[in-house]
């Protein structure tokens, strides 16, 4: 009344009672609904504790349940019909309730608030969801591991600086971004152990005051642990932030695979052909077969890292305990996942299917590439590693000058560079045996690149049982 | 073939000719469909260039403007249909184009790439959404401007590092926001000047080898200039990018005075009531009434911060012209812009119905905020002002060892501090007379305030001409 | 020679053989030279596996061995000189050994890359500066849990929304921030194992091609693990981008304690007063003082997250193996460390140091806070809890019309409100039985504070070892 | 007192009346006396004003500015002693001065606060960095435009998704790239006017009370305007924001090309090479030759974006007005001019000295990049595009299947797929009349291309006057 004048003198927008872009502003049902059936998973294990405290009889208790069961069904049918007022999946499932058994619905919410009810759903649905990325990316680890294991005669060169650098197996490219991804499931389990804590039973902030039992709630809900402090279990959301990180820093890992793929797929390298299923056309050019999958994974870090900053810049120098700004927590959480869902799906769709071009791996493979290994023969006649690698580039310059490759100097011109040069030198120029020399662990010789196949192979079946 | 083989062979996921899971991770209609009027609008300017060339006749001309009116009317309505393969706006608008109309449809495309049309579309699309905004704020500024002018009489304290510092007008504190606000809009104007820059004519990335007249085609879509490379033209986004930086950056301005009023609405602080349009209330205590929009304001910040970080991630390092990794622009953008409208009307709101609580505010001042005035007081007689200021550091003292208010030491009390005092020092103790002084330009004197409310009514006059 | 022709054809700098801006640019001995003790480490070890693949004698790895001891003396006292061309940590050593003890430096380099040795030195750095830090996390929960310990008798209000919602521990307060930076510890130590992975032998990408004993230099350098795969090892930086979003979750979950704690150390809450040690004035104006210590350790969040994000985008993108970008790893982990670093400590001495007024605090709760319990009194009458809300929600209503505090609402009052009141409801009004309810596993009641002190006190002893 | 007790109980660090972490942590002087000669610049204005305003008399200004004077020789010459106690470059100043000078020192900070002059300070230093990076831009820019001018005859492949596209100019190339840099100058300038605001005279919070001339230090010191509130004037760094950001954009631009030219200098491409100023060798392999300056280049658009979004997320939600937190400013800001400043030059370099490979840019063109230029030649008999794109495509899988270059098609083969083929097809197929055809604005054709050329001298010519 007062506020209408003011808001005229003022010349704002008129707001009455209420404001409908607020109201619009402020719902969550449009996106928390997904959570429905985590929501529904919460109230029918909390009211088994209400009736053991005695806040509801056996009747009432079987009276919800049956009510929250019929809900379910409404959700899984896609016939559930969200109303005005309906401003998160929370009231929405009570006001549903309430039509459908009538008082006892108003006995579930006792010493429950919507903040240890939210954070309870969240944590559910994000136990779920990691269990379903943890198979997705073991999958993905699988068909690469295996891949490797097919592959592994296969050599192309290996670039650093974006430049050739040494001969290396295939497989041993393949599976530096499969140890990667591992640690990236090793650190989601961890993290999956701080996501399955119970809050419920934590209140708005200072706890429940009624005899909730709360290891009761925990082994119906089958979560890990209990949480500690109510004030930290209704609003930190740290787990939520863990996860938009993990997300990112994977991606991350996916897109340096997705950029050497691109690298590889170009006509210049003619290192590997995507699927047809992962590429796509040109509207104007005829001729293009884009590896548009590939760049869409690329993509995704930026996307996911957007929502673990976005969200980070939410949470700093809020105060403790629910504040609405918290509310941004769900959308990232949830587009996070569905991003990597599909990412990881699609990669090990695109993994799965690629062809490499053998014949043009082998050819990318020039004699100057095994500069080091030239050094290291010399290394092994005794010379100090410094100034082998000198007499090496001075090898390289030689060639360069007279236009030849590397392998072609004469004896007279290697000897003019060192005289431990002999006739064994030629044994450098063969590139299998250069890999092979590599077998070290971690190396790029046949035993060590199996090594970490069959190691992989064993961490899958632990993490797979 | 040898694909599917390859997949079981590596146990990954089985993929034919197309992989449902890939084809939807490709495609955008789900969000750019909201462009179809620029797209229908770039369209139909196109054509008329197209005839000029004289690529179709004055018929199909007709033809295709009368099918893009249709198409236009059917989005309007809400009954265009989507169907299977429609992958994005521009193949959704071109196949129901040749539903219509038949062969003339596909020359529409003729010259024209989806780099150039898409990049079209998005600038038609965010020049609308940028006159919107500027409207949003404009009307924000105004509403504070003149409650700053209504409510130039209320004093209140004046705080740095959250404590309180000297008295002030709350008019000042409302105009340092206002005035933060009218820098954002200068940013917008200028950017929105890069924004309206044509690109159409661009090609995929070489231009048009037609005689495509581009001034024909910027004239008919209001452009102001044309794109000065058909690369640039066609891949850089940084349009995009100054946008979702120029939403972060006003919203950390806007998060700033909401965690000013979110201070001032606390019991403790009192100085504001929101409105009960802005506030709710709690499911668990019934005494509370939360400022949830002031939380929802202050908390955006970090969602369209995330959308410019993640974009601009995406964007880093990416080689020249379109890569399907651009397709991260839209979402970003359109996000932001939804955010952002919901903000600035909020504010609106809370702002136009807040009531601010003036008794309280007064007496909130207390005579150590004049502790800087007493040292003005010494200076004025004569005294260097770090000398003075150490003075009246021992007054303060004097005050809290004796724990009364600075302004009841005797002129005992003072004289023991400087021979200085006189009686005349009783006029320090005014908080009117104190902020009365602030009269220099950009002071909180009464007439400071009130040019700033002028400066501001004419830059509005001009803005919104 | 044609290229400096070229630059003055284009007008460009003049540059010749060298840039010197170029040459800065690509030097890191700024700040890398802080590495100077890994690396001496890191090469002690390597010289022992040398010895042992019988690439350099016994006498040249003693030799070789006081020469890095006397470069290590000359690093501990200040007095080693970094000379032009010392690009980096490493050539600085290695140049300095050569001048040491001549040609058998020459060999230590033999199979080793600077991208297996770079990254061996940032494992061993970061190691130690996890170390470091968990202790200093450990302090600072230790002494908040002992401060929780000792004032466990304080109440105040708890807030929501930064309103006040009910009466709490002080205790329980302090504890909330606790448990949250005891999972910060968890994070670290599980990511101390990530760290703590040898990748010396990697060498540039293949691997070492000599009989180099990695499992030997695991052991010598006290690794828990070898690297499994040597492009992965060389390459692979989310062992420091797990560090800079933990350092930025950490410090998030510090800006948040932070924010309380200003909001407590205004005038207007006047619950807490810092040490002066922690304290600074103005320069302008002499009654303030500021509690500057708590904005520095709010704003650090920014900081850190700032070296988080802008190395995971340097790291978008990226292909495979060692690129220069990698270079911006130091930095940032540096600089993350010494943020850190400093806001654990002056948190702990803040946290040891403030003063509470505890009767401020138990003044400012008030009987509204209690209108949960109120609506709780009523369920434990029977009533549903949605119905005993709204009932409750009444009183506090009828107070307010009233002008009067919620629990001199008389029996009449409330007996219009609900049968059920009955003279018992007194009890109500007790704040300290009112806390005492919430005893439920991590409620606020004596007990259940207690106990969170004590899991915290065996926790710690557990880490400690 | 009270206080170290509490410290002991509580097992905290022992912390006295000062803690030197705490010291150290707020201390700016490490880095803000980056700003001294700003500082005195602005000093010697103030004392100006404090005459007029009668506040020191004409001696004690002609003190104070030799003081002043002797202050800045000491700086330029390295000599000035900074003391314990000199937190930051305005109290050193100050101390210094009054040491030179004695007791007038005390008047120069007469109603002026650290808030407003730390801020002049910050505009007056970044105003000047401003234009050393204009210069360093348009220095570029010219590098390139002058460079496109002198090749605008040579061809090579444009790529889009990374694939081979169209034939385009390498001119076209490169200013694609000076295009997106100029719109990066025209946002500095834009900025520049925003920062190019006189804030002294603003005080802490309030204004000044005296007649401190504020006209007068505007013009003292070369400013465009004065702030127009001094709460905003005091505390709000969107101009440092808005700096950060257009470093972070303009470094995007620069990752971009640096990644084409990254491609362009893989062995692969071996479009272009880097002089070897450039360039750098590896320590393992002697034939290595690495372009680290253009992978630092695109390393670095991480960095300032770390810089921005670290600031952006201390500012989120911060209160109005000074407080601590913003001391994270001037290290973000110094970082970025460092880093854009040495991009900028370093970039220069590599463009004025890079060596192209005409032979084998051209030899990289390959008919099926014609493929579009076929579908016009169908467009121009007749044949609406989308026909004709899909004739063209089918021209390219039939060569594909006879594995043959598309211009190798018979007239048979062409025949059967359309009648409008003729004998002129063979016109088709010669690049440089084919980027020939694409002349409107903004195309790769030459005399399109030297438009570009001519557009942008004249825009160099107008903002380096």
């Amino acid at each position: 009344m007062a506020n209408t004048e003011g808001s005229k003198l003022w010349g704002g927008r008129f707001v009455g009672d209420t404001d409908p872009i607020m109201e619009k502003f402020n719902a969550s049902i449009a996106y928390d609904q997904r959570m429905w059936d985590a929501d529904i998973r919460g109230s029918k294990a909390y009211v088994k504790a209400l009736e053991k405290a005695m806040l509801v009889t056996t009747e009432e208790k079987t009276q919800i349940e049956h009510g929250l069961d019929q809900i379910s069904e409404e959700w899984s049918k896609g016939v559930f019909v969200i109303k005005p007022g309906d401003e998160d999946i929370h009231t929405a499932n009570e006001r549903r309730l309430k039509e459908l058994i009538g008082a006892p619905a108003g006995k579930l919410h006792t010493g429950r608030s919507r903040n240890d009810q939210v954070v309870t759903d969240m944590r559910l649905w994000l136990r779920d969801a990691i269990s379903t990325l943890t198979d997705n990316a073991l999958q993905l680890i699988s068909t690469m591991v295996e891949r490797a294991a097919a592959e592994v005669e296969v050599l192309f060169p290996g670039y650093t600086h974006m430049q050739r650098a040494q001969p290396i197996r295939w497989s041993h490219w393949i599976l530096s971004h499969a140890v990667a991804l591992s640690r990236d499931v090793d650190r989601l389990l961890e993290m999956k152990r701080r996501v399955n804590v119970l809050p419920l039973g934590s209140g708005a902030i200072a706890g429940t005051p009624f005899d909730i039992d709360r290891e009761l709630l925990r082994k119906e809900l089958n979560f890990d642990d209990i949480s500690l402090n109510s004030m930290d279990a209704t609003a930190q959301r740290d787990f939520v932030v863990e996860f938009l990180f993990w997300a990112s820093l994977c991606l991350t890992h996916l897109s340096k695979m997705a950029e050497d793929l691109l690298l590889y797929s170009t006509k210049e390298f003619s290192f590997v052909t995507l699927s047809d299923a992962y590429s796509t056309g040109s509207s104007l050019m005829p001729q293009k077969k884009n590896a548009d999958s590939l760049e869409l994974i690329r993509s995704k870090a930026g996307r996911v890292f957007g929502s673990c900053a976005g969200f980070m810049m939410t949470l700093k120098g809020l105060p403790s305990t629910y504040n609405k700004d918290l509310q941004e927590d769900k959308e990232a959480m949830f587009d996070c996942y569905d991003t990597v869902h599909a990412v990881l799906q699609v990669t090990t769709g695109v993994m799965s299917t690629l062809k490499i071009n053998q014949t043009v791996m082998e050819a990318a493979l020039s004699p100057d590439m095994l500069a080091t290994d030239l050094a290291y023969y010399l290394v092994r006649k005794g010379m100090p590693f410094r100034e082998a690698h000198g007499v090496s580039g001075k090898a390289v310059f030689a060639a360069e000058s007279k236009n030849i490759p590397l392998n072609q100097l004469t004896s007279e011109d290697l000897g003019a560079l060192s005289p431990l040069f002999g006739s064994d030198v030629s044994s450098v120029w063969d590139y299998r045996s250069s890999v092979e020399q590599y077998s070290a662990p971690g190396g790029t010789a046949k035993n060590s690149v199996t090594a970490q196949v069959e190691h992989l192979r064993n961490w899958l079946k632990r993490e797979t049982q």
